[in-house]
């Protein structure tokens, strides 16, 4: 059987992506792990798979898959190439889309200059969404005691997200203090890490520890995350660009009650057909 | 402008291999270096590029690039992914090839199980051949002294070789002793390092740390250069299977003044297109 695919990255975090409206995939875990394996297979950090609707009011089903085969419900980078991939290979003649995700209805719009636009949905403030243990909401939280509390905001996008501020990005102990917070008792479904370093209220620069893979050049959800915390503490306004190692993404959130939104690019690599 | 190429491997060292034959292609530091990154191109160990034959008695001119863009001399895994793209592009009716390379010429040859034979050439044991820095030539050579001394073989097989005799080598210090004897200063141009447990005459298992790389999955002239010392250390046949942690080789040589033939799979995952 021939599978045929295209490669693509958002800022580095790179995908194969695989068009199951126009030919038959069935994904197995042994098919994700062989399509995301670098060396015997093509290569990725996750599989996107883009099906025919299953509801009336949106043009596709979107879904992510790890190469363990489990299945994620959210990924930034991942919607913007989903999004430059149907409208690139003609799978839609609309500049603006609406997909169901396990997660959510996403909703993407392809800009006049390439850049794609993701509503990433309202995020979720009160602990108990994120999940993060607490007595109640609160603009920032204690973790820890004594000299070694760190204050954090938390918030979910469809994942858990705990941010912090430090002074610059490159002295930053993302990698020490990263799995730490990660796996915070605090955090029942452990947690993302944004390290945010304000340079301006419309900048900032972002280093993200993901949770399950460890630092990352680029991180849609936690840009959004380390923005809406931002936001909440005082230091940003509502459109701010944020600089990570991969490359800069654009966030907008005109405060709580409303969605956010991510602009940004997303890459297409090549096109291949692989031999299954 | 648009490059078609194929992606191989050999026991999973990763190839992007292009043909140059059918159509035109300018390999530059640029071109392999983004060939070859594994999130942002297509990615894989080495770029080998199939060009028209430039000699009367080959059939093609085979180039072996680094991502950083410089070239290499020889690759065992290399060749036998060149020779069957050949084989199954039909850049050639033949079943045995002829291709010279910047290290001289290879013979190839596809067996009728697809496995692939490759003529390695006579292995070099004179020191300076390797280069090893030694007064005269002998079996075997003592790396250091006192009770750190190390009792090595050294081979050049086009580039060179330093092979030990392990107990295990699940147990084998590759990670300590690997770089240290890739960097002792009687190897100018540095070494390849073997760890050979002999399991019987006709069967070793083989870990390797390659030059300037660390160690790999498998590596085609280690396998040849272990086989080679463990045949004038007298414990080894003219045939033997050469077990690595990415698969298996056959290797034959029968002695002095004779060529090293290897055999082993090369595998096709997929092939693709990348715009430039």
């Amino acid at each position: 059987m021939r599978l045929k695919f295209t490669k693509m990255h958002g800022l580095g975090n790179d995908f194969v992506v695989i068009d199951a409206v126009r030919q038959p995939v069935t994904m197995t875990p042994t098919l994700s792990h062989h399509l995301a394996s670098r060396r015997r297979g093509i290569g990725c950090d996750q599989v996107l798979l883009v099906e025919p609707p299953i509801a009336a009011d949106s043009d596709f089903h979107y879904r992510i898959f790890n190469a363990d085969g489990s299945e994620v419900a959210q990924c930034g980078n991942g919607a913007r190439c989903f999004a430059q991939f149907v409208f690139e290979q003609g799978l839609t003649a609309k500049t603006a889309i609406r997909a169901t995700t396990s997660a959510g209805l996403l909703e993407l719009h392809r800009q006049d200059d390439g850049l794609i636009r993701v509503n990433m949905g309202q995020p979720r403030l009160e602990p108990a969404a994120v999940p993060f243990l607490a007595d109640s909401r609160a603009p920032a939280y204690d973790l820890g005691s004594g000299c070694a509390a760190l204050r954090i905001g938390v918030v979910s996008l469809g994942n858990p997200h705990a941010v912090l501020m430090v002074d610059a990005v490159e002295t930053a102990p993302v990698i020490s203090l990263g799995p730490r917070i990660e796996r915070d008792p605090r955090f029942p479904q452990r947690t993302n890490v944004e390290f945010m370093q304000v340079i301006s209220a419309r900048h900032i620069r972002l280093r993200v520890w993901e949770r399950g893979v460890g630092e990352t050049e680029a991180c849609g959800s936690g840009a959004c995350a380390a923005v809406v915390i931002g936001r909440l503490w005082g230091d940003l306004a509502d459109s701010v660009t944020v600089s990570l190692p991969g490359g800069d993404l654009h966030i907008h959130w005109l405060g709580e009650g409303e969605p956010v939104t991510m602009l940004g690019p997303a890459t297409s690599v090549f096109t291949g057909e692989i031999i299954l």
